[in-house]
Parts: C-alpha cells; sequence; structure tokens
C-alpha cells in the first residue's frame, strides 16, 4: 500500500545505525558501562573554542530567516576564499552550495551530475550509504579492489567502461582511515586524463572529505590541485564536531569542463529533493572557523592508545592515518559472526560485508578514553575466545 | 553530459525564489528602499522570547552530536505530548520523525506513501513545489478547483480516480490565507471515508500546515480529529520564525491503517534522500517551544494596514484569514504581465500562474511595517496605470 522499497529501506536500516541504536538502548537499560559502543563516527572532542563563540555571537544576533537557496552570499564567498588561501584553487562563490551535511552533498550532487545508468567506480572498501545515494541516481556503484587498502590504478582502469562517468574516493578514508598521497592521487589523476582522452566527456573525479583535517601525518592534498574535473563534497560533521547539525558544501571545481551548467544542476537537484537554504545558524558558525577542527591530538591518543593495546593482543589493522576508524581483521572469516560475538561481550564494532569488503571490523575511536580503556579487557577475552 | 532534468529545475528555480533574489540583487545595489519586496514567506516577526532563551541554554550545554536517525527520543515524545494535549490524539513518538524542514517533511512522505502512477489531489491554488516534490515521487499532481478558494467537495469528488493516493491540503494556505473550518474538513472526511468504502486502501489525507498557529479567527483544526488516515507536516519556519533553519516533523496518525508501516517507509525515504538526523540544536530549541508562535498580532495588523488601504484603492482578495499572505486580484487577466507592470515599479508580488490558477498574485505581508506604509503609493500608482 506504501512504497515498498521504502519500507524495505526503513526496515533494513543502516547497520551501523542500527548497532548504535541497539547501544542506546542498552545503555538506557544497564547504565552507560553496559556496552562499548565503537559503532558510530560521533565525534566525541568538543568543537574548537572558537567554534562556541562563533555561535555565542551568531545566535545573539537572532537572524534565523531563509537565506538563498545555495547558502548565504557571505558564506559561500567565504569558502571559496578559504579554497583559494589553503589550496590555491581559484574558486569562485558561484561554485559553492552549501548543504544540509555530508548525505545531503552526496544526494545533490549525485542527482546533479548523473545519469540513469551511469557507473561511477568506488575504490572499496566503502562508506555503505553510498549504494543507497547512487541507487536513488538511478547510477551504478561499480566497487574497485584495493591494494592493502590504497589506490590500485590497474584495478581502477580495469573497470573503466563505456558508462564510468565518476570516481569517488574519500580521504582521508571511512572506514579504513587511509590517507591517499599526493603520489597516489597524481597517479589517478594521471589515469582519468588519459582515459578522458578515449570520451566525449571527462570522468569527473567526486572527493568526500568530511575527515579532511582529521590526519596524523602529512595533510591530505585537496585533488582540485591534480585534476580539473573534480567536485569536493565537504561537511563539518567531523572537523567541528557538528554531527548532529548537518551543515556542509559542495564545491565544483572552476577548472571543471562546463562548471556553470554543473552547478545550475546542482541547484536543480538541491530543490528536487527540497534541500534548498542550509540551516543559517550553522552556515554562519562554521563559515566563521573554516580550516578549523577539534583537538585532533585526542583523537591520536586515542588510536595509539587502541593500535598499541591491540597490536599487543595480536589484532591487525589497514593504516591508521586519518579519520577516526581503526579498520581491523576480524578473527574469522564471517565478519558478521565476528561483529556478533564481539556484541556478546559489549563490544560494538561495525561488520565490513556493508563497506564492500569482507572479514574485518570498523572500530570508531572518536570516543572518550575511559570506554577504550574499559574496552581493552573485553578485546583480550575476544581475542582469547577465538584462541581457545 | 550532466543531468538535463536537473539543470532544467536549476535554471528556472522557483518563481518565488527568483523574485527574492531578484529583490536582494536590488537592495544591494541601491539600498534596501530600492524595492517593496513581498514575495517571500520569510518571517519578519522575531521569534518568540522563550525560544531565544531555549536556544541559549542549548547552545551552552554544546551538544552537537547525531540523534538517532528519526530524532531525539525526547523530542519526538515532547511532539507526541503535544499531540495528546494540544488536539487530543493519541500521538506516539514512534510516529513521529524529525525532518529538516517542510521540504524534507514533504519529500520524505511522499517518497514513503506514494508509488509510481499515484494521482494526489491538490486544492488549487497550492504551493508550486509540491509539483516538483511529487514529481520526484513518481506521483502526479491533480489539482481541483475550489470555490471561492474554499474546498469544493463536489470536485473533490468528481477528481477521484481508480489511482487517486491522498489528498493533500494546506490550511491556514499558502498562497490564498484561507482557513478550513472545523465543517469544510467534517466534510472532506465523510466524503473521503465514502470513497474508501469502494477501495482496498484508505485514500491517506496528506496535511500541511506549517502555518498553523498564523491563525486571525477561529484556531485551526487538527486533521487527524476528524480523519483516521492523516499525516500531518509540520515545520517551525513560520510560527517561531526560524525559516533558515530547516526544522519540522512528520505526524503519522496512529488511527491511521499500517501506522507502523507507513513509519516504516518514512524512515527508508528519509535515509534514501540523505535528511537522517535532523538539525540537532533546532530539534531541542523546537521542542522548548512547542505551540508558541511569534507575534501574530503584528501579522494582523499588517494584514489589516494592506488590506484596508488596498480594499480603498479598489483591489480584492481572498479571504485573508491566517498565513501571511494576500491573494490579490491582478488588474489584468495575465498575472505574469501584472507582475513585470508591479515589479517595474518597484513591488515585488508573486504571478498566481505558478500556485495553478491565474489571474491573480500572492502579496507576502511578513514584511517590516515600514515596507507596507512605502508601498502603499506604489500599489495606487499601478492601480492607476490600469485605469489610465
Amino acid at each position: 500500500m506504501f512504497n515498498e522499497s521504502m519500507v524495505k529501506r526503513g526496515t533494513e536500516r543502516s547497520v551501523i545505525r542500527e548497532l548504535f541504536e541497539y547501544g542506546n538502548a542498552r545503555k538506557a537499560e544497564l547504565g552507560e558501562e553496559a556496552v562499548c559502543d565503537f559503532s558510530i563516527g560521533n565525534p566525541s572532542v568538543p568543537p574548537p573554542p572558537e567554534f562556541a563563540a562563533a555561535l555565542r555571537e551568531v545566535t545573539e544576533r537572532g537572524e534565523h530567516g531563509y537565506s538563498s537557496a545555495a547558502g548565504l552570499p557571505e558564506v559561500r564567498a567565504a569558502v571559496a576564499e578559504y579554497f583559494r588561501t589553503a589550496f590555491g584553487i581559484p574558486m569562485s562563490a558561484s561554485l559553492v552550495y552549501m548543504t544540509c551535511g555530508a548525505a545531503a552533498s552526496l544526494v545533490i550532487l549525485f542527482s546533479a551530475a548523473l545519469r540513469e545508468g551511469d557507473e561511477v567506480l568506488v575504490p572499496a572498501p566503502y562508506f555503505p550509504e553510498y549504494a543507497v545515494f547512487l541507487e536513488q541516481a538511478g547510477a551504478k556503484l561499480v566497487p574497485v579492489p584495493t591494494k592493502d587498502f590504497r589506490l590500485d590504478l590497474s584495478a581502477l582502469r580495469a573497470a573503466v567502461t563505456d558508462r564510468t562517468r565518476a570516481v569517488l574516493i574519500n580521504s582521508p578514508n571511512n572506514p579504513t582511515g587511509v590517507v591517499y598521497t599526493a603520489e597516489e592521487l597524481r597517479g589517478l589523476a594521471r589515469l582519468l586524463e588519459e582515459e578522458d582522452r578515449k570520451k566525449a566527456d571527462p570522468i569527473l573525479l567526486i572527493s568526500d572529505e568530511p575527515y579532511r583535517e582529521i590526519v596524523y601525518g602529512a595533510p591530505s592534498v585537496c585533488p582540485m590541485t591534480v585534476y580539473p574535473d573534480t567536485v569536493v563534497l565537504y561537511s563539518f560533521s567531523k572537523s567541528l564536531s557538528l554531527a548532529g547539525e548537518r551543515i556542509g558544501y559542495i564545491a565544483v571545481s572552476p577548472a571543471c569542463k562546463d562548471a556553470a551548467t554543473l552547478f545550475d544542476a546542482v541547484c536543480g537537484a538541491g530543490r528536487y529533493h527540497g534541500y534548498i537554504c542550509a540551516p543559517v545558524t550553522f552556515q554562519r558558525a562554521a563559515a566563521a572557523c573554516l580550516g578549523r577542527s577539534a583537538d585532533v591530538s585526542v583523537y591520536r591518543a586515542n588510536r595509539d592508545l587502541l593500535m598499541g593495546a591491540l597490536s599487543d593482543m595480536g589484532y591487525s589493522f589497514a593504516p591508521a592515518e586519518g579519520a577516526f576508524y581503526l579498520f581491523m581483521k576480524a578473527l574469522e572469516e564471517d565478519d558478521e559472526a565476528f561483529s556478533e560475538r564481539a556484541k556478546s561481550l559489549g563490544l560494538l564494532l561495525v561488520p565490513s560485508k556493508s563497506f564492500g569488503c569482507r572479514g574485518y571490523v570498523r572500530v570508531s575511536y572518536c570516543v572518550p578514553r575511559e570506554v577504550i580503556e574499559r574496552s581493552l579487557p573485553l578485546f583480550r577475552a575476544l581475542m582469547a575466545a577465538y584462541r581457545a
């Protein structure tokens, strides 16, 4: 009687959110200590101090009216200026569209840029909601294997077909924590340029980078600096610890072929999905903190504590270079069974099946340090259970 | 090369937003006094004082993390409690989905409840984005004539077909300002119940009510009290003057057939469009102000001043019982030409063509009083131009 596919999506929910809801329910029932919840990327470090000050100033002005559909002109100008100074990209405010967070950025851009049957290459593992968002745009997610979780250019080249319209990258990566190097991105750019010569229209490089500032080694490289036909999707959820406030943007590279037309399509898709005018208070407050981030050293300390202890226990991982995820090898091939076993001990770890690869779990370490400390005996018990 | 239909939607934009952007550009160029902008429903009265206090308290807590997909449990519970006390509806928190504003409420509910080819009856004139949002759900908007802008039950009955899945009402109405009476709604309910007897599944009554509290006579009736299969779509944009903050909700009547399944579909559609977790600060602050509204007496005074003066000049209108719109008869049949002529005088009035009827303009009087005062000589000049 209703839309069956929506009922299905609503009852399945996302595996991550399912675990998160389970954890909330257990905590409500049995107290905070009932579980060690490593399920969701909900930042635990408070926003940077500048943010609280900016938010206070903005809310005291009491301006809550509509902005233009694409966002407040001064906010779009500030984002463009940030691209100029931070990355040397001659960004124009007219190519910046403020969105209601990362999911909105993805949905709008996919609807704008892709057509029925277009193929999008996505290095696996990947954020599972990509599949939902690409499906709504009528496009096909083509998972491409990675090599030790890094870009595998031969695999990417082999996956290109006549229908390939875009490559979607996510660095720092969710779920692996890998950060692509400048060298890796230049290699990808060369590959795309070669393929572009065989095509009427260039392949679009879509860079989903909500974790841009959360890196522990060399800073992230802006892909716009290596390849012209690039669109950056950004969210302030992770950098400013604002996951619940839904604020981000789409920035189309000025070097993109038909950039203005793509931006028109972005405006059309925003309208189509009911997404015009991102929340204005957070547009203003976020624009005052461009390039700032929560105290990443806390995440680094969490990572070091967790990774050190788990290594000692015999666990292994993908290179944890950024974001706040450890991608840990499960102790059996069936990652769902492994996750269930961990859950029975009170450890909430997301099985890798939903990320498009098998045999791993994602451990979100954006949690209070005491949760990590409390979890260590449980991880030890989990290891012991498999060794028994 | 991109999605053509999105490019088209992006370049056409909405007529209302087009006028709003034009007004902003003129003001930026020539100063505030360059135009009298009656184009958009951007509340001019500040939020009620309780709101500023609630927002201060919420922001000081500094909690910006994700909520559950459907919203914060305490906020959903507060909305359910409000339905119980204000309308006597035994609402459950499990049937309340917090959304990122009215547009999100519409998009999500349409995707959830409607299937390809379903017909939705909409009394005309109506909010033009309904057409865009129904189209994305694959459904067909069937405009139904009204009688002096009130529900015309014979016309509605004549429009029912085998494919009729829902009736979409909007009271207080945008663009007319009409508020449906309890008697009118009971008549509609009787009609639907008669038609339901001929169908396997009941027709859904979708009530889009962002203007619920902005009424100048008898208060609005909750349609859930007269018809079981009802879904209420709400936004705090107008009542709390938060148009730019994007916060609202979907409430499925507990009396709705298969209410829980419809709610699952709502969750699925929220996910599909990337809409999970409405902005949490505004979830919390709005929940603290349920049933409150900005000072409606200011809008009433605006209406009285404008309507009185325009009547004296010889203009006529739909009954201005609620919301903050005067639906004014154009001085020629071609409302677009009339709007252009008004624009040349600096008066921004939205032509009725985009609302699905001809020969009128919408005058949004949620503006500072001085704009109305400044506009009166221009309205007089407009009338004189037609009488000349």
